[in-house]
């Protein structure tokens, strides 16, 4: 716990700014869009994994009254090359991003898009989906990423060729593969490393994919003007990203497309990519009036992007003492049917906590029969740190050592090299680590049968990227407040908070706007835990803006040079002395009332793009009871260490951390895509794929360290993704303390546990 | 006509940024909100003029199944003096404004409102009107404006005194009175100006009261939220007065209202103040539901600002020669029920185009039993001018002077001093006499009995205020613009056009967006012919920062220093040339698509608040003839000239023009308030209140004298009201040529003519 600067508002928990129209039900979310004449667009999906599409005759379904328009991949404009954004800074080939809205000549899951019908109504549009015939020729599916590895596996694309930064020991140049991309980061000598190690662990694992679960489910509707101006309503993290990926897309520039952001209803990740607004805007197109389109639940887990599902082998050396000496990382991620699955999560934060001086990393990009992944909270990374921390468990029981004191041992600090590259700046990694050796709850004694400890770490680079907004000020005393960032669960606040505190103003006396892409400069998506660092340097460049504006009106107001006036950090601005020898000053509030006098109100804007962001890490302590008769795990209590940066509001920083353990406890304990051999998802329901409920959790205890990030004005780090990281591997090591047996697959579900316990009994 | 710079935007006729969505149907106005749980609201109004209100029993209302509120004065926060924002930066006791909205302990006009009422439908909100019941006690009506101020009139405001800048003859300071304000302007020695003309004419005259006549009736819908946020959506020309006025009439602070302006189906000054939204709101406030409200036709007539009925005297004196020597007006303006009709509106006009160095002008704001007035089209001046132009004309006559010619030996010129103080800067008044005497029309014989032409001048000073804009820069070479000013018929063209001119791109590379309260800084109406004036302003400000910044990253590209480096008028940016000799240069569109990987976007925000506006003066030529059967007109040919300083679209220029030319031939002929004598209107429809129809009205020909305006950027005066002036009395004067009558009293509608022709035939 670093002493952080004294300030006003930040540190301060004030009711959120959209609370109220949150919890009435007045804010408006995409579906309570009504447009006169709007249609309602369904989408025909496949129900093959992988099956080539011989045909569509949408004739039967155009026939049915009420059906207005069907669009096939056939609808779009030819791909000859070039690329697509595709959030997260990352762009991808277009094709794949054309055919993941509509397949083209192959269906490549269970779920994919075949076609899009709109109607006048929902229950004729759906009538219709049955109509358009689609003749298939089935092909094997690939539902594994080991599988699709192997060279004898059946290939989704022709055309995909491994993309590799590392030689491989093979030539794979000019094979067709499921293999898009290799990658490694290595360092050290990793023969010398292992050959100095007293102790050697090496184990695989296994994770499947799982789902972001927000409640809202995607939905997209948009309206193509007659003059060819393409409005889109959506429920996004990223309205500027959709609106570069329709221009992509639809071969329109981005100034023909305006994207209104609606209220979203979770996203987690999930919302940064899009499935229906093309097909809702080609609907458009061909039918001239506004198109809205809503998946089911069963559309939303067979066909946005789940994580991916990760194959991973860990190889750990370590002397008697525990210091680490090597470590062999491989890891294979299923991208899901295209390929860019995010095994840079994974492999940037596998080693991240810790200093070890031999290393080798080897990330794979592969893809499968299976829905194309997207990010999800610390996108790959869960799964990613899953083996290593386990492994770095079992270490510390082999070498009878506590764990953190290992972790502690080895731990990364400022000015030690980065696996990644770099080295670190002010991160709290250690003092995380500090923090849980030391936490009551980790002091505790854990009695009972059945019952166990565990913890572990996680890390999460965070992003800054590229955000603008704008503001002004009001004559009674307030401030508004321009944002192209979507609001997932803090934005308001976190932004509002940073621009009063520079101001030397109340947090409710800033008045934040999320406004569409038309009314703002260009602003990266809401996520990476970017928002509150990027969208709050901007709200505290606006307030020094606005600073030095009510500087010179100060100056004008007291006929002098505006040099020899001060604007103090409590909002009062100061001036010389009046003739009597008195000191003149004026609040912010005297001077905003003064504004429409002196020449007008203010108004800046501002776009900053910075790099200098926090990397997060934490850690997490759990403890857990076994069933022995049912095999489920009820976790008895949970603890939850993270270095912060500084927490703009703690309540919000707190409610991220318990979302993120959340459902990383999902993760490890239930949640899973199920697939039978034939590829079909066998559970997409929320009866069936299993999320933690309010009743299977404890209230999750938090612990802020705040390690101010020196790379940001209020040293804020983003706080809403490392969170999700270490429950995976913290709750595998109390099970194996609980009931002696660690598992290298998820999720620990009551079937796995008691499977395990049966199989140990035999 | 004088030569103007070069440009390459300005001048040219591109399509309208909103024109698609208008003409399809897609643009959204007021009615097009819908919410749920949407209450319909309606207002009980006053049957009488002027009656006591004793008492307002709602019980047999709210008891009608349906029915959710009733709201009376008595919800209203009690007022304790203070004054309102009503608009045109004017200012109101605060009591006369929330009287308006909802009648206290008196109505004051028939359509005065007396209480509203919400319910599920708007069929059960009408039921309920009847069903609440209202005890008047009925006073006698002051219809007039000349009776209104005489001593034994009845008096509407027991608190009313005259405001009066000028010693008025009589002491009135303590006297009830329906008097609210003397004005005089005077100059030189009036007396010894009379003692020397050769010729004196004085006349009466009388204008009534007429109206808009805006397609879209009044609507506004409100939403009071839990935490006491208001939102508005309404169509309205002033956003954020309505937003200033419900702060005042509410005890709200303006961080707690916003206005959502919708697209507004035409203004012309009556959508400046607002009639429905504070009685949206406090039913909201009670019911905790949206409220809408939308006006009939009726309501419109009855309730909402009409300009004001003027009794005027004028009194010239001139040589023989033509040189006028004296001038003395009175005229009184009807404001309606409530204080502050557009005296200076006639003050400043009457004797605008004219030298005349012995003046006296006086100016009395009334108040009669008649809606409160509002804003029309250069407000009180086609009345205030009407007078003086007739006399003007018959001077002419009388003098067998050509009535051009006169003018241009009294016309006022750039460096003149002007009537209301100070000098003319560079007007174009002699230019626009010089393009009427000089033009074909004027210049043409006419023939044929009842046949006459007629000419006038007209003069609006125009308005500048404050002006909020914000934009930025957009990846595929275009750029947005922000706008706090509502489209009234050419904003978003008008301005992106000078955007456009200031970076070098095309008008349709300009992307407008007119956004609500809380997106951009406090910008003052749209209305007083200054939104192309002070938004072109903003809009070549926020231009000129991004060339700034573009000129920054160019230099960054090129590695230069930024003072190397020019932008050039046509958008390219040069620098210095390489390292081979070769020049080097960036068009707009390379260095926009260059923005992303140099830093981000260019995202600026201004606001400007300037006095520098130039004033307009029109001059127009009518011939028509008299059908002596029935006494109608029917204008056979009418031109208009105008300076209209640098037309920026020449056909929204020219549209304007027609619109007032329209709208003033409405006023001469046809338009009027009819009231019988209990004081209610007696023709409050469309098809009673008698409107020019295209059928009416010949092509009017426009010529655009640009004259621009020192004061602005691109030399922009405001065009839209000074053409509303001059059809008045140039209609007056052809048919004074036509049959021999000179009119004193407006309108000249076939009923009136023909009881003239058979008068003078007695």
């Amino acid at each position: 716990m670093v002493a952080t600067k004294e300030y006003s508002v930040i540190g301060t928990r004030p009711i959120r700014h959209d609370g109220t129209d949150k919890v009435t039900g007045r804010a408006q979310y995409g579906s309570d869009i009504q447009m006169a004449g709007t249609l309602q667009g369904r989408v025909k999906r496949s129900p093959y994994a992988h099956a080539l599409i011989k045909k569509i005759d949408a004739s039967k379904a155009l026939a049915l009254p009420g059906v207005k328009a069907v669009v096939t991949a056939a609808d779009f404009p030819k791909e000859t090359g070039g690329v697509a954004e595709i959030g997260e800074g990352a762009v991808q080939a277009l094709e794949f991003v054309v055919s993941n809205f509509l397949a083209t000549d192959k269906a490549l899951y269970n779920g994919h898009a075949v076609a899009a019908v709109c109607a006048i109504d929902s229950h004729t549009a759906e009538d219709a989906l049955e109509l358009i015939e689609v003749e298939y020729e089935v092909l094997t599916p690939v539902l594994d990423v080991q599988e699709a590895m192997l060279e004898s596996s059946p290939v989704l694309h022709d055309n995909l060729r491994t993309k590799d930064t590392t030689p491989l020991a093979v030539d794979v140049s000019d094979r067709r593969t499921n293999i898009a991309a290799h990658t490694q980061l290595a360092g050290g000598d990793l023969e010398k490393g292992f050959a100095e190690a007293d102790v050697v662990i090496e184990h695989e694992y296994v994770t499947p994919m799982s789902h972001q679960g927000y409640i809202e489910p995607q939905m997209g509707m948009a309206y193509w003007n007659k003059d060819g101006h393409l409005t889109v309503w959506t429920s996004t993290q990223n309205p500027f990203g959709c609106r570069s990926t329709l221009s992509d897309v639809l071969k329109k520039p981005v100034s023909e497309i305006s994207v209104v952001p609606m209220e979203i209803g979770g996203g987690f990740g999930g919302k940064i990519s899009m499935y229906l607004e093309p097909l809702a805007a080609m609907l458009s197109r061909k039918t001239g009036k506004p198109v809205k389109m809503i998946m089911s639940r069963e559309d939303v887990f067979t066909a946005t992007g789940p994580t991916s599902g990760v194959f991973s082998r860990v190889k750990l050396g370590a002397k008697k003492d525990g210091t680490i000496v090597a470590a062999d990382v491989y890891m294979a991620y299923e991208a899901g049917a295209f390929p860019g699955a995010p095994v840079f999560g994974g492999m940037n934060g596998v080693l991240a906590p810790y200093n070890i001086p031999n290393f080798r990393i080897d990330g794979y990009d592969v893809v499968v029969n299976k829905p194309k992944t997207a990010a999800y909270r610390a996108p790959g990374t869960p799964a990613g740190m899953f083996g290593h921390e386990s492994v770095l468990n079992e270490l510390a029981h082999k070498l009878d050592m506590d764990p953190m004191d290992l972790r502690l041992k080895n731990g990364s600090k400022p000015g030690d090299e980065r696996p990644m590259g770099g080295r670190w700046g002010q991160v709290g990694n250690v003092e995380v680590m500090e923090a849980m050796r030391d936490h009551p709850h980790y002091k505790s004694e854990l009695q009972g049968p059945n019952r166990g400890r565990g913890v572990a770490m996680g890390y999460w680079g965070n992003a800054g990227m590229e955000t603008s907004s704008s503001g002004s000020i009001l004559a009674d005393g307030t401030a508004s407040l321009v944002l192209g960032s979507v609001d997932i669960g803090g934005t308001r606040a976190a932004l509002s908070m940073q621009l009063a505190e520079t101001l030397g103003i109340r947090a409710e006396d800033v008045k934040p706007k999320v406004v569409d892409t038309d009314s703002i400069g260009f602003t990266n998506m809401t996520a990476g835990s970017r928002t509150a660092f990027a969208g709050g340097w901007a709200a505290y460049e606006l307030g020094m803006k606005m600073r030095d504006e009510l500087i010179q009106r100060a100056a004008k107001i007291w006929e002098c040079d505006a040099d020899k006036v001060t604007y103090a950090d409590d909002g009062v601005v100061h001036g010389p002395n009046d003739d009597d020898g008195k000191p003149r000053s004026l609040t912010f509030k005297d001077l905003a009332a003064q504004l429409p006098r002196t020449g007008g109100t203010i108004e800046v804007g501002v776009n900053i793009n910075k790099s200098s962001v926090g990397p997060a890490f934490a850690g997490h302590i759990v403890d857990l009871e076994v069933d022995p008769e049912t095999g489920k795990v009820t976790i008895l209590r949970y603890t939850a260490v993270q270095d912060v940066g500084t927490a703009i509001h703690p309540s919000y920083v707190e409610g991220q951390i318990q979302g993120g353990a959340a459902q990383g406890v999902g993760m490890a304990l239930n949640e899973e895509y199920y697939y039978g051999p034939d590829g079909r998802m066998q559970n997409a329901s929320f009866l069936d794929y299993r999320m933690p409920t309010t009743l299977d959790m404890p209230m999750i205890d938090t612990v802020l360290v705040e390690v101010p990030n020196q790379g940001h004005p209020y040293g804020v780090r983003g706080v809403g993704e490392v969170c999700i990281v270490p429950p995976l591997p913290a709750i595998q090591a109390a099970i194996a303390e609980a009931i002696g047996i660690r598992f290298q697959e998820l999720p620990m579900s009551p079937r796995a546990v008691i499977d395990a316990m049966l199989k140990g009994q035999e």
